[in-house]
């Protein structure tokens, strides 16, 4: 089926949203190449980031589709281009770790690499002008940025569960998941979907032999080889589905 | 009864703990004089600080307990002065907040002053050379600050009856409760007890008709009559117990 761009709702740090034309459930996703770090403090791009972000969090979405979460994602009309259920984003960044590192192994003066006997579910507050701050469910719920105690329930439990999901997934293609970032939507039904992208972007994705790192934490931390880590995942995950990685 | 001071086992900002001779279940707590704000990147003091608070913090321990808040508090032999029961302290600032002030209110962007619909429960991880972090509950539970989601559970219950008990016993001396922190420890035989102190080092004092403050933020703001403020708390406390003010 042909979805028609229309006007541009929004424009995020990593994505532009289109409505689509004589479809007021559907929005047009367009993957930019920019890249952001430190609340768009550092700024950056490269060429094909777009897509590859792109091909990356389709194969993810479809995965977890098939099990059995519940997500945006429609279809995929062309490279860096998705169209996905229109959603009220829930103004959460969820967060699961499962080895700790960035802010919060900074925040405890904890050694990064630091394995965790649990997964750890964290929220953030999606406002770019406040720099995104961590916050507790009583604050979440001061702020109303969830409706209950019972939504922000769903919204751990589901987290924990794409972990799950998660964690063998990047296992089979040698890769640690340490932590990553989800948000998810209301649909119109009042169903809570996972919206928004998993990438690496969203991900801090390590190889399972070196530790060599595949994700943003290349540009955050001026490692090099940026586009080369990304195009690692993608390759990666393309082996994978060729069922040519046990 | 009379208990002798021992070797010192601890000093905070606010106060010496010593052991008491002969007495393992018991500690001798000295309220100083000097004050200390922004995790002690500024400090002062005033003559007679520790003896105000320790009036104020042994008049409100004593009314909480009549109110069927268990704490520490044993008795106080001279000025500036408590016996309590030894207890392992939890490492976490428990803060109560009616209304919107201080880190919180700055954190979102938040007027001062703005009235919460209900209070607001908050931990802080207490360790001095992190700076006392706020941290949600997963997060103090990875850190093994609490025993467990109950433990945490019981805190926030306390801290909650101690602000309805708080709110009331405030209100008649003309006095706003903005918000306050309280500290818990596990006993011997493993009850939880009203720890530390509270005083106006430790809460936000506002009056009822004036919004004038008479607490810790006077020091942090220099506003100056830092020494008034707390003076003012004490003799109107003392006023309430005299009958003078209904």
């Amino acid at each position: 089926m042909q979805y028609e761009k229309s006007d541009l709702l929004y424009e995020g740090k990593g994505k532009k949203i289109y409505a689509v034309k004589a479809n007021d459930d559907l929005v047009y996703m367009e993957f930019k190449d920019s890249l952001t770090a430190f609340n768009a403090q550092k700024t950056g791009s490269f060429v094909g980031k777009g897509i590859i972000n792109h091909k990356i969090s389709s194969s993810i979405f479809t995965y977890l589709k098939e099990q059995g979460i519940n997500t945006h994602m429609v279809s995929s009309p062309q490279l860096g281009i998705q169209v996905c259920h229109k959603v009220e984003i829930i103004p959460l960044e969820v967060v699961v770790r499962n080895v700790l590192a960035g802010s919060t192994a900074k925040k405890f003066a904890i050694e990064e690499g630091t394995i965790l006997s649990e997964p750890l579910v964290e929220f953030y507050y999606k406002k770019d002008e406040l720099q995104d701050p961590f916050l507790s469910d009583a604050q979440a719920l001061m702020l109303k940025a969830a409706r209950s105690q019972e939504e922000l329930d769903v919204l751990k439990q589901l987290a924990l569960k794409i972990n799950s999901k998660l964690l063998p997934f990047f296992d089979h293609i040698g890769i640690k998941l340490i932590d990553f970032k989800v948000e998810f939507g209301r649909s119109r039904n009042g169903e809570i979907l996972l919206a928004d992208e998993i990438s690496p972007d969203s991900c801090r994705l390590w190889d399972k032999e070196t530790n060599e790192k595949y994700d943003k934490d290349r540009f955050r931390r001026d490692l090099g080889g940026v586009a080369e880590g990304y195009q690692m995942i993608w390759s990666r995950i393309q082996k994978y589905y060729q069922g040519e990685v046990e």
